[in-house]
């Protein structure tokens, strides 16, 4: 099977240092590499991978958040002041250079995009309103008012396959490419197992109810920042019911068209996700089964 | 198996009322239930249930979240305005009420819990700072100050059995009861599967070195809010190597001292993780082997 996209990156995250002020301090020397970022962009070098510089390439009131170690070396990515409260914009030139991204750039970016966008959203403290400030080298923030203490987020996501005599569900939202179809998705909810979220979503989006859960694989996916948890299911009915609020067409797909569609061809039944997806390792994973 | 605590309820979310006000309004009359709680804990009925009470059993300033339908009524909980900003002291009289709980009461009150909770901590926007009120049934906060929307937190926990020569890893943390040892675990960071926090942990708190990570179950846990996600992985060499901030001890047991501690007996090699606990459910699992 082909490696998941985002995961994979060889980078020691090093937890001990984050708590260890003195050695975190003298990891920041000229020695210490910082990833460049536009934004919440990558750059990218004339090699075709992730620019690294200095921490003397760092702007003038930026918060520095520590990433890991590589090669022994520090490595820093910046939170630029002017970067705060703001959402990123959809930006296709994003889209072009992760294509052509190696796994492991891949997986440093990802980490570092969804830890820089967490400081630059979460600049004051949700419990009391205050200013909070970057801690442990960027996996905290801080509330020096109430001492709450604030945690990079991560949202579990579940994206699942359903499988109905031999055919698989997919759904169309409508902010999709034209004719792209995908595995159906949502966020799990406090209360809830996995297997639970899943029924439910493919239930609510779909009106399909499923049977007999199962893990596939996971993917950390740094937009902002979702595990995107890959689970497969069985439907004994194959009727379906579309929520118009999120789906705009759901069908069941032969083996033979997504097939086709997974070959990257435009001319099949559908278009298939993109290989990042998460959902593309599920179709692939399908059609190996 | 037995089933997995937190998770089993037979509550509608309804989520398609959470986003239409007039029909989430028009469920808020007489017929609709209030979960009864003292602060963050249940009140339990001379039934051993859930006390259920009416929407006029909710204090002035409270805030109503919708938790779903059951048998079509609106279900809601309440959010005390005395509860902003609290963090939920230790409480061994809630461990003994959950022990004597059903599943399904235990499922309704966890996720009642962790959303409660969620909303008593966070009255700010982690954007701005302005205060931000409750919408969609309390599914959301919003900000009207810079418009950012705010979703309840799930966090993702990654626990995990690993097996070497036949034998278990389990640690114990400083803060647990006298001789108890319990499955590690570790909450998953942003740029992380699934797979790669199993090995990420166990490495750093054991120094021991996995493969071939499989999953087993889920457990929503709600305090205050994680997504455990359970594992099973192998390790070559047993060698072990604890983090002194993280474990008090860590050990490999053998299947013949998992089984006895399992009975629930003080008398063992170890005392096992109680019966509400997703480690429980894995070591259960892991016997049945
Ligand atoms: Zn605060
Ligand atoms: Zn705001």
């Amino acid at each position: 099977m082909t490696a998941i996209a985002f995961a994979g990156a060889r980078l020691d995250r090093a937890d001990a240092i984050r708590n260890d002020p003195e050695r975190l301090a003298s990891l920041m020397d000229w020695r210490a590499r910082l990833l460049r970022l536009e934004g919440l962009d990558p750059q990218i070098g004339p090699d075709g991978g992730l620019v690294w510089g200095t921490l003397a390439d760092a702007g003038a009131g930026s918060d520095l958040v520590f990433l890991g170690l590589l090669g022994g070396k520090g490595c820093f990515a910046e939170v630029p002041p002017q970067l705060a409260g703001g959402i990123a914009p959809y930006n296709p030139a994003l889209w072009r250079a992760l294509a052509s991204m190696e796994q492991e750039d891949l997986a440093i970016y990802g980490a570092a995009r969804s830890l820089v966008d967490w400081h630059a959203r979460h600049r004051f403290c949700a419990r009391c309103g205050s200013t909070t400030k970057l801690t442990k080298g960027g996996w905290q923030r801080t509330c020096d008012s109430c001492k709450a203490e604030h945690f990079p987020r991560v949202d579990p996501v579940t994206i699942m396959l359903v499988e109905h005599e031999g055919n698989v569900l997919l759904g169309r939202q409508p902010r999709f490419p034209p004719r792209r179809f995908s595995a159906l998705a949502g966020f799990v909810e406090p209360g809830e197992s996995i297997e639970e979220a899943v029924a439910r979503e493919i239930f609510e989006e779909a009106g399909v109810v499923i049977r007999d859960v199962t893990y596939v694989a996971s993917q950390p996916w740094p937009f902002p920042s979702q595990l995107m948890i890959g689970c497969h299911s069985h439907a004994d009915d194959g009727a379906i019911t579309i929520d118009e609020h999120e789906l705009e067409e759901a069908r069941w797909f032969t083996r033979a068209e997504v097939a086709e569609a997974m070959t990257g061809t435009e001319d099949g039944a559908f278009i298939a996700p993109p290989p990042h997806a998460v959902a593309h390792y599920l179709l692939k994973w399908w059609l190996e089964q």
